[in-house]
């Protein structure tokens, strides 16, 4: 590559371009032998991780992560809807069979994370019955309406509102993977012993990660020294 | 933090524990100050990236950004469903309309890649009568039915298949660019100069991206000398 | 009536139970022959009125009628819909069919008024493109669609806004008149001297009524002096 | 304002010219003040009634209201559709949406009556296999097929008929309430007490209210002796 050769795209954001060229002369150098072979040989990724979109909360770089170990699916609020083959939700049910079934990872992560938007907008149509959705549509509305199950076990929002929140996008977590085993092959395979099933929570602010014990339903830190 | 005091979380993947230490020393260390001025004000990524979950595509990777800047969905086959206020696939347009009409990023990014799985598995499904879906619900069989639209322009399956994967990949780029115009509120904003979309299409084993040309339609190199 | 042994209904406004006492005490004794006898022989209304919702232009108020002399249709900003048999908008047609075809008024009122929330409402859609519907379904927006036409012939939003409300408001009363023609049954009852199509518009805050003189297309007062 | 200048407007209903004379020198008078602050703050009702379009049935007469109380909608036989955010019935809906979430009114009223023609029509329409359409649309017949849930309840008409067609109007009423409560706002409101709905029946010919208790299903006279 030459960069005086470079014809800048018709409106790409310029950042992106520049992000790329610092990616093509740096990372791309080094792994460049990585990337040839996972497009030869295919990705055999050992972990699908269902995160959010948050702009904050890239799965990649938290785990620190290079080219084909993480197959990831993110949105909104890192939701995973109960196994419906007839009902509304199936991006994510597709990713998560594509991963299980399809290319047979080995650990499904479902990764919550502090100040969520989508677990805010939802303790907020709570709190006020008058909001107003994004749009006539109400994408989000409907697809926040996932984490309902989660916020009936935790009753009514409670002031302050911030610890609510905080809790009910753990409790979300836990409710994601109660959603993951209602999808059969998922229960089976996790039964077979192969396939684990992971909750995690990341603290955009301190960058502290925690993650869930499921026997006693506690997140608790990686390192504890944090 | 203190590695000593390391307590390794029950069953969780260890070299995702070992990737998040690595992030801990290095790039936390460095964008801390960051995470927590995002976690204080809020995100405001300029940016929405709808992606595939590929483990190969990382679009954080790919444009080498720091926390904040792109607003990421990550589907099978980097797929945006045609508006429809009560389809089937809200997730996408919940995080279409949560970063459109909620973050108002002013740009959108659909980015398909070379080797996809998801359309690989499309045109699989057109040429073999007998493919078989990866489990009952056939979740990636609906899901990739959304790439028939793009299907329809191309024809039928030629030879060499790889290369009709890869006419059949960025003419699934074109038509997400059109179903994104069918969400009225995506049209107006981007008729009134307040959002731009774009396509591109990531080349994994040479790591080159193209980005594409709306009006002639052509997906050309990012860096010509590549 | 004796106000003695009234039962108070469980929850319903007092204000409204305080209002009807005094309706029975005052204009229903001086008006119960002609209650009885509208009871008796049917409604004979000569004029339809439609009128908007808003609670400041009651048009038995501002015409002082009593009982039996007008039949009124009330929406959002008093619009009429065009002809459409198959369309979305059956109450106020079947309204406009039943006055003109079943009681056989021989006219038709369309009032618009100052300050009409429905108006502005559409204003602000069109200025604000992020502008949010009041609830999922948007009812709402999906109505007031109707003063599109309008909008049509007065180009883009000016300002200053109020007075481009104003202007709205008013073509918006042109165009439901226009509207009404397209029923081939108003158009024939016009055409034979059967019907009379009018508009006007009341200022709420100086109580002034314009009525619309359709051949020069203007509003002016009713009384030249106010 | 000064009467020998009156301009008589081109072909406007004399009466209607008349009565306005009479509340502009009456009750404008008196209530200019409140007009104006009316205008200046924009309207702020507690009610919206939902009422027929009869000309006996206004509800600033029967409830004796001043400007700015009553929010109103009126249609053929007072009637709510259920919740249906792409189906026919837009007007009312838009209106339920203005007062309910716009306004945040604390009252919907259903006001049903006496010799309803809406209901009557209904009625014949059942009897009469040969009854005819107003006109070739038939947005009578097609609005008041909204009545048909209520009619189910009561079963087929009896004699004497009068008699089925006071109690199908008094069905309907409940049935609107019903169809209220198929709003999921008007729902959720309703159950954190910010909103209650209300039933009640004008006799037109003794100016008889009868208000509806929802526990025992009764309507009853608002003084008991009438």
């Amino acid at each position: 590559m030459n960069s005086e050769t470079e014809q800048l795209p018709h409106g790409f954001p310029e950042h992106l371009i520049a992000g790329y060229r610092a990616f093509v002369s740096g990372r791309l150098r080094q792994e460049q032998a990585r990337f040839r072979e996972l497009a030869e040989r295919g990705q055999s990724p050992r972990v699908l991780i269902i995160g959010c979109c948050d702009s904050r909360c890239s799965p990649e770089t938290i785990f620190d992560v290079g080219p084909g170990e993480l197959f990831v699916a993110r949105n909104i609020a890192n939701l995973v809807p109960p196994y419906g083959p007839d009902a509304y939700h199936h991006g994510t049910s597709a990713a998560l069979e594509f991963a299980v079934m399809g290319l047979r990872v080995e650990h499904v992560v479902v990764m919550g994370h502090a100040q969520c938007g989508g677990v805010t907008a939802y303790v907020q149509n709570e709190i006020d019955p008058y909001s107003r959705p994004l749009s006539p549509g109400d994408f989000i509305g409907q697809w926040i309406a996932l984490i309902g199950d989660a916020a009936k076990r935790l009753g009514p929002p409670t002031e302050p509102i911030a610890d609510y929140v905080e809790r009910l996008a753990k409790e979300s977590v836990r409710q994601s993977l109660r959603n993951l085993r209602t999808f059969p092959w998922v229960k089976n395979l996790e039964e077979r012993g192969k396939l684990k099933l992971h909750g995690c929570y990341f603290g955009v602010a301190d960058g502290r990660l925690q993650t869930l014990d499921e026997e006693t339903g506690a997140f608790s830190p990686v390192f504890a020294a944090f």
